[in-house]
């Protein structure tokens, strides 16, 4: 078996690498406006705590929405459910930045993985400090998991996200004009932007998803319970507006980011880390979600 | 574990018995609002082929949209992927009802287990032929999936959809109107609406559902490979806009019907299904939901 | 004057018989894709009673939405402000056959002057009657206020109609599951898809649109401070989501039709109508709203 | 006449000032939710160049939306039609602080005189120019228009606008993340929060509103052609969501301030300003909008 997935990561990977077809590369911001979209690599940890990676996985890619994951788990350790009033778990059926169902509903974003969901729980994590203090929790929680202390956020990222914020400054004033706001707007998104700005290579990332196995396989940071719902919601709200399709085609609970990197969970078996920079129409890494496409029904890892 | 199933069904149905607080029922129909919300059962088929009982699992519900399963089945088996030109595989983030989403997409519902969806995957099956053929093809799939040549349709249930079917004939000329109907609104819509008002006790819905366990239980309806898109599909979008929920609370794919059913899947381990008349505020079963979710976490049956 | 106003209609009329770019012909129904875009009329009638035409002005044309205005007028008479309970008063900020707003707002039309509110009125005009009956009101209205008994249905188009009426039965059936529907369905919109297919020239709707000058001009079909309202309502509602655009172009009250007419009012000065069956982006004609915002320019006619 | 206009208002007054039911004042910033409801004010000031007040007629009151029209004027001088590429002139059948109009239609606001639509005029004014010039500017056109150099800016309202304009600042940032916004969203906003700040009287307003009459009254400030156009907006766009009614109702150009304030014109004949703090549901002064009617009504002014 741990040959087995090694050879399929490679033979994945010699696929990949030959695909013209790579999708478009996130250019909202000119950091990854300039990442060359012809990379692509895969790691994989299992249960038993063996490693596997194949392409580039000593590369570090910017984490983006991945991280919204670390910071849910972070604000349920810190609230507990309580972080249900401020935010919803259901698929938003929308754009993961609109802002149009956030009026609709209310100033309650449907889940912590759109942006205004996650701009919520970040903001739950701040909690009256100062972005210094929960961006060392935030990064602290990454590392630990990982078990790794080079994890670093890009500075050069996290500026440029800010300075071409618009899009999330209309949603953090959004939340705060219905009262669902505890700091003030440049605070949360500063802390926002930077946790956004953390970046990882696919071995680190797949570490660091360990905990979600939810098998004792490396640190526990949740309880059970709480991993199950987790994946639950990467399951159901993880890839945006291409949630079902993604549940579909691989049948894993995952969660994507712009930065084209994907963090997938096989519950009990395996935490798996993906990274390719073109992105389909929905926002998720194109080559990426084909690689877990490949390897979950190579390895018989759906969970259906 | 035989013994302990059955005794967890006992406890939950004895528990559910003695809520006070049970939901509405659905009333939008006579025959649906006549029905007694004191009752409740669960059923469970196993892998292995037992089967277990609790409470009222003789008495005949209306299965409503839980059949929307079985007639994507059949769709799929007609026609393939070829149906996902008509109906998408997203969570709506809308009722299930709703039309605003189908205007907005152009016709296109977003997936087969809104009513608009429904609708599509029964014009697909109805393909031409007359209304009762198509429903004998339905009939006949669910009698085959449960070995039960008993099971039928309600013709008051169906006729009564009929005369209240506004919405749902809202639905269907706006599909047609977006050249998404094949056959005349009210031939498709009367084979939707029979369908609708096939009736079943949980005993039978719960070996109708073997074949979504993917494990050569029952009789084998459709491929595995199509039995875990099913099930992803059951996941998502299973529970109209409460599927996120769903998901978070008890972790299985499911379909649910505003009769008061859902049916639930464990892969590879059980079929399971519940009734309880009474609704919750998105339309599912509010005993059957709990029920579920006791069920699961005492069986640790959760797919994540 | 009277000199003026003819040799002004003559240039304007020569002006765009020699227009190239005339927009597109609805081309929904047959019939209607079937007329010939190369036609422009134009007809006047002025408070003191005196009638001026150029171009086509014998040739009928398909009315279409123009006769809301004379459905609502007879509701209005019929049922007085009651109506508003089943209708607004709002323009729409949508398509004309738009359905969202109408699941926004629980089946109360925005106006009048979309579908949806149209089909209140003559729900309300029907009330309970054949079809045959009401219809028989509506063209004895017109036939009145033109005070010319040839007025008549074409039969053709309203046939067409109903069978391309897929989203018209979608509103009908909309507005019937929220209980603003008092007649079935089929008979309301039978009713509707008639009085849309009265077929009149200009030098008989000019005639018709007498009334609305609210100065004792022609027949006196409803009382001033109705006529009042009435220019009110078309000003703001008259031509779907271009209302806005009208007003600050022609700065006259008026209605127009998807068979290329429009009917303006000159409050207390004049009667005009205008046909040419090419339309812009928003449904109304391109070449008879350039006519008339050249002719309330030339005669000094805004309102503002 | 001018005898009758003095005693129409004096009655007008005395039954106004007799009102019960007086609404709801504002209340998103403390200055505004202080305001006494028991005030109440009118003032007409004719073509001919008579003025006539009554009620509380020396009372400032904060203008708000009344000052879009001012800004709209200058930004037409400023930029001619060019400001029809970034704001359109349709009614919105939305509420005036919606953002979701604002994404169906990519970042263009619907009119000038709903709260996004007013921060691109500004921002066409503003013009990279600092703040303080621009309202200066802005200032100095109420200044000349009313003939008054007392007329000035409330700072504690405009500090308290800023300091709840959570709203405004999430449609500016979304202007601006569409790339229609010029300037930084601070200095726009500042500027707009200030304006909206601008003190006047009704007898102040009426003055500063003859410009509208077309009809040399007052000073001139914009051009005919140009005075009919913003009045043909205020009609259809000048009450948000009610301006359906309030034409319906009353029949004149006109446009409301959350202040309570509201600018009337009857082309060619008078500038009419009316005050009362309280609103009804869309935002627009309860007694103003009755006090119109009755007065419109009484001197035969409406305009249709």
């Amino acid at each position: 078996m741990p040959m087995d997935i090694q050879s399929t990561l490679d033979e994945i990977t010699e696929m990949m690498d030959a695909r013209a077809e790579r999708g478009h590369v996130a250019n909202y911001v000119p950091e990854l406006a300039q990442v060359d979209p012809n990379q692509f690599a895969i790691s994989v940890v299992t249960a038993a705590g063996a490693q596997f990676n194949a392409g580039a996985c000593n590369v570090g890619f910017s984490a983006q929405s991945i991280t919204k994951v670390f910071t849910l788990a972070i604000a349920l350790g810190r609230s507990g459910d309580q972080i249900w009033q401020r935010v919803g778990r259901e698929p938003s059926g929308n754009a993961f930045n609109s802002i149009v169902q956030l009026e609709q509903e209310n100033g309650i974003p449907r889940n912590p993985f759109v942006n205004a969901g996650a701009i919520v729980t970040t903001d739950e994590v701040l909690a009256g400090r100062a972005p210094k203090q929960a961006l060392a929790e935030i990064v602290g929680f990454v590392r630990a998991a990982a078990e790794d202390a080079d994890i670093h956020i890009n500075e050069a990222v996290a500026k440029s996200e800010q300075a071409h914020g618009h899009r999330n400054f209309a949603l953090a004033h959004f939340l705060a004009d219905h009262g669902n706001l505890r700091n003030a707007p440049e605070l949360t998104l500063g802390t926002y932007f930077h946790q956004c700005a953390i970046e990882l290579t696919t071995a680190q990332l797949a570490l660091a998803g360990r905990f979600l196995m939810g098998a004792d396989a490396g640190p526990r940071m949740v309880a059970q319970s709480r991993v199950r719902r987790m994946n639950a919601l990467m399951l159901t709200c993880g890839h945006y507006d291409g949630s079902g399709d993604f549940a579909y085609r691989v049948g894993l609970p995952a969660k994507s980011g712009v930065g084209g990197g994907i963090l997938a969970i096989v519950p009990g078996a395996a935490s798996i880390a993906v990274w390719s920079p073109g992105l389909d129409r929905n926002g998720n890494s194109k080559l990426g979600t084909e690689a877990l496409e490949r390897l979950a029904h190579h390895m018989d890892w759906s969970i259906f």
